[in-house]
């Protein structure tokens, strides 16, 4: 498959994905969103693809949505004020940003951010549902939505406290500061900086580590009890997964691999597959519709 | 307006609120929850108002309450064992503490506390709903509860864990340990610690940030999004706000002029105002009562 | 009482309660299970004990279920696919690690983990409710599920993003990388990192300080009001029970004492105790049980 607005390769079983609109700094337009949400469809029914790389290409990570496009901010066709959430269903009257969040958190393989300049607005809230983000010296970060007079989106309200601590998120979408990257690594947004150079074989080592030593169905699974005991009331939700998915997994091919491969001292070679052999009760949750509200 | 209890005072969109009763140590009482509510109405309600900064007269910030005060802990009039919520919804028999920190939950304009000097029990507590906090060198923090047998109040067993974790909020509970600004630092309570002739000016700083470049409704949403996402349990709830926000606010004169002084690169000056151009989704949740348990 | 896997001592209001198999590296077993449940029950129920300390006997803190033991993994004797929560009820059914965990997140006394060395799979997660942890420069840390083939247990999927932040929480999870102390300390997983023969001294530092100053009921309150508003969507969860608990110990012998201690600059001796004087409003919440799915 080729995609006019994104680079896509696998190797080794390490996805990446490229931002690719160098001439316009990888701004944001709808036909990015729709070809981010098919390859992340594509990552997730892959089980040749066991991690997944996000970048820019050229000096940019994502400038944000393109003003250019037409689409950008006129797209919905519903007055503000309607009620009725039949109406709000329509993908083209809901922000964007939300639609590409709400797809990374259901995510079914590890998502990296290698941010390798400046990431504004949209191209800043995208990483918030990825796993691990890691920065150039180069990047610099900006929740600019205040400064043009709209909010922050792609759910950010929800994801930003969660990850850098609610005084920092507030400050940082209050001012609309645009920072570099200590201040985003001083600040939890990132987990490390690195020379330009170094950015893409830092992500690739985080990556390398899940391909080479995790079961990928193990993978699977944690993502999404991760994520979804984030918004749990209580840790006996957990204890109704975990119980259920420790009982599947202790008698799985992979857990005789991963025991045996441990007193053998030698790598894993994990036989069940994402495709294949997620155990019965997942997904163990009611996914919220936009109309169940 | 004139307090007895506290100094306010408003200057190019900032307003300043000094806890006032430095003979006291700025020491809590009835009649300053009283003020402090007037003027956090006063504040959402003033469109001149763009912050407020928080901080106290004297050598201390707030010293907890006024054990001189009668009507400190004896205005209620309840046995504890109560279960009739009617009965509870008195304000005179609810904490003092969470009746400020419910208010300043739902504040639409950024509160920053500047914490000068000694901040104990409600001195402390109180600053954990306000956005951003500074301190002094010479600030002293103290959630001192369990050390004058009583608990922690101003609902921060909601708010402390969220901004510093859960286990740096239980060690200064347990112990009620008084601790120093390069302790409160170091455990997230606040983001800088700064010279005491330094401490107004670099929380102004922040101040004129947000009033010089962000626009005011923008500011609001963000501020009730931000904290109501806290206790969201899935990110569609953001989505659905997100874009009725984002539909309402990229029609608005406000997103006009912020990208017009984007691309002019100029300072912008945004028409909306909070007090008339609020969107009408807003509030978009149902406020729960003190009954509504 | 003598126990087979445990070594249990009480001085001073401190208990310790050190992971006693050496021979096996402190490895976790069902007997080891059943006997920590009784002990935390004896903390609980022990006016004597104001804080715990949990440490490992030897070189390790603990190196995991114990592979040896035959009902470490089989015990369970459900289909994984099995819906009826009533069959899931019987606790050799459910995930050990989570049986311990919930009963930690319920403790009425501090507990404080002092990680003397290795701590890997149930040796980490049970760490994760306890209050506060501290590491030896000879404590190795690894969540290593993901490379055995299985998943985090011990209800750590809600524990551990609250604890260390969804990205750093992911990391170690997908990874199952072993990391030592520096690690751990700069994740935010541990407080402080000590040389080995200061790792006891420097938790029984925090226990006494808890011990010598603050009120056992004020202890226990805090405890479980801050664990339970993690779970809590909105700061008025807090202030209903913060009320309660503020009027009842505001007029106990308790504060009387607190306050008293305080202007008369001595140590506190607080009358009241968990066992006979907590407010009747405790429990103020319905424990969700298994089946209440």
């Amino acid at each position: 498959m080729s995609f006019e607005t994104l680079g896509v390769e696998t190797d080794d079983g390490v996805m990446t994905l490229t931002l690719n609109r160098p001439d316009r700094l990888n701004a944001f337009t709808r036909p990015m969103l729709d070809e981010m949400l098919s390859v992340l469809d594509m990552a997730d029914a892959d089980d040749a693809v066991r991690a997944v790389i996000v970048t820019g290409a050229g000096r940019a990570f994502c400038a944000g949505v393109d003003l250019d496009d037409p689409d950008a901010f006129t797209a919905a066709q519903i007055d503000p004020g309607e009620t009725d959430p039949e109406k709000w269903a329509d993908p083209g009257n809901r922000d964007m940003g939300g639609i590409l969040a709400l797809r990374l958190f259901n995510c079914l393989k590890p998502v990296i951010a290698a941010v390798n300049g400046p990431a504004v607005g949209i191209g800043a809230t995208m990483q918030l549902p990825m796993d691990i983000r890691l920065a150039s010296e180069k990047a610099r970060f900006g929740f600019v939505f205040a400064r043009r007079g709209i909010v922050p989106e792609a759910a950010s309200s929800w994801f930003l406290p969660r990850l850098v601590g609610m005084s920092q998120a507030l400050e940082w979408s209050y001012t609309g500061r645009v920072f570099g990257a200590e201040e985003a690594l001083a600040g939890g947004l990132v987990r490390s900086v690195h020379a330009p150079e170094d950015l893409l074989p830092a992500a690739m080592q985080i990556a390398r580590e899940i391909a080479d030593h995790a079961a990928p169905i193990s993978v699977a699974l944690t993502r999404q009890m991760m994520w979804r005991m984030a918004g749990a009331s209580h840790p006996m939700e957990a204890h109704r997964v975990d119980s259920r998915a420790i009982v599947a997994r202790s008698c799985s091919e992979d857990s005789a691999e991963g025991v045996a491969s441990f007193l053998e001292k030698r790598a894993p070679a994990f036989p069940n597959t994402v495709s294949t052999d997620m155990p019965g009760f997942f997904p163990w949750w009611d996914e919220p519709g936009w109309k169940s509200e």
